[in-house]
């Protein structure tokens, strides 16, 4: 039996989160109903990552196992694509190992979050998160630089998360990439579930200057997370990519 | 009592088109909705264009008698946003004269249509027609050339209209605008209902090699809906701009 891993992108507007749920619409649920239809049998498969309601991927990894041998990464992806519904397309499939499992497997996962302070754009309404201030990008840079390396992110969890809090950031970046356009791009290997959103929140504090960029370290040192702001919203969010 | 014109985008994915019908949701119906929210009485508005159910607008204009006389132009977008749904949006409010209807005093209307020949986007799949194929943009501008002009249009009509199929187009220009995205930009005073997607339609058919650029010119002739190619799909195209 072969098992197969796959790239695909998906608009999180429509759907209840990325994890199988009954009586709602998943991500998951969708990609499992596709491989039933190709397969005619269940086929259950492993997500590289959980997005949450109304959060997007451009490149989400998931892997199954393929009860028909003769398939090539092609047929996979073909099949996949002729099956799934529109707002989640496969970019890419390919062989994996009997064992990999994306969840455990990924070396770095890249979060994008965006946020316009553009007047309202319709056709992005679902897409980036609309802001009507001005944010002081220097300053959002300068707060996110606290929040790169190993800490204690209690300050940016979810409240009744009990996973170990400990997490590490490679690198972030806050970047005006077009006029009024800001990407706030966050690398690490694992996030704590509404990590990305939780420092999205607090870094918006420090843009609109009412938070020194200092305020982010005191937040992160205090653990605890009524210290912090609030939560982003998730259509500004996008699993970008998972490497493994 | 004054009278305001104003210029409103909207994502047309959600409407069965603009006009205001009894049951459905129509982008006229929810601009009447927020004019009835506002001023606690029903208000009438006459728009520029008609557009078609998935179809978008970046410019519509409206007009309508406002029944309070202190309000400004600001009050107007201000309070229309603020009452209207998520897929709609106000660009602007000024006051206008008494008489004014945009349909009757538009002096030229412009139409884009995009076509992608990338992999399919998730996130534009109801922004842009995905086109799988390859399609020769020089051919395609080539036969565009032929409608310009005054000509009778009948060959690109929607079947059963009966209007005065004799119209002008100012211009057309077929762009590449970034690697693999088409943009057909269509200037007029005013235009047979489908007539830009019928004519996107049948310009496809010579970027893919079918049809010579001339072969446009021969349809054009033949005024007989049956000569030219399907209707291109509403989600490619935008009611850019209204001007007066």
């Amino acid at each position: 039996m072969k098992r197969f891993a796959i790239e695909f992108s998906y608009d999180g507007t429509n759907f209840f989160g990325y994890q199988g749920q009954p009586n709602v619409r998943t991500v998951q649920g969708e990609l499992e109903n596709a491989l039933e239809r190709i397969f005619k049998e269940r086929i259950y498969t492993q997500g590289a990552g959980r997005t949450d309601a109304g959060v997007h991927a451009n490149g989400q990894v998931a892997a199954f196992n393929c009860p028909i041998d003769r398939l090539t990464d092609k047929d996979i992806k073909n099949a996949l694509n002729a099956n799934l519904p529109e707002d989640i397309y496969v970019k890419k499939a390919w062989e994996v190992d009997k064992k990999f499992n994306p969840r455990f497997a990924a070396k770095k996962r890249i979060y994008h979050y965006f946020i316009s302070m553009r007047e309202k754009d319709v056709f992005k309404r679902n897409y980036v998160w609309h802001f009507r201030y001005k944010l002081n990008v220097d300053a959002m840079r300068k707060a996110s630089s606290f929040l790169e390396g190993e800490h204690d992110f209690s300050s940016f969890k979810k409240g009744n998360d009990k996973k170990n809090p400990v997490r590490t950031i490679y690198k972030i970046r806050v970047l005006e990439i077009t006029n009024g356009l800001i990407l706030i791009r966050v690398e690490g290997r694992s996030f704590l579930r509404s990590m990305v959103r939780n420092i999205v929140g607090s870094l918006v504090r420090v843009g609109l200057g009412q938070w020194t960029p200092e305020k982010i370290e005191e937040i992160l040192q205090a653990r605890s997370r009524q210290e912090a702001a609030g939560t982003a919203p998730p259509h500004g969010l996008y699993l970008y990519k998972v490497l493994f």
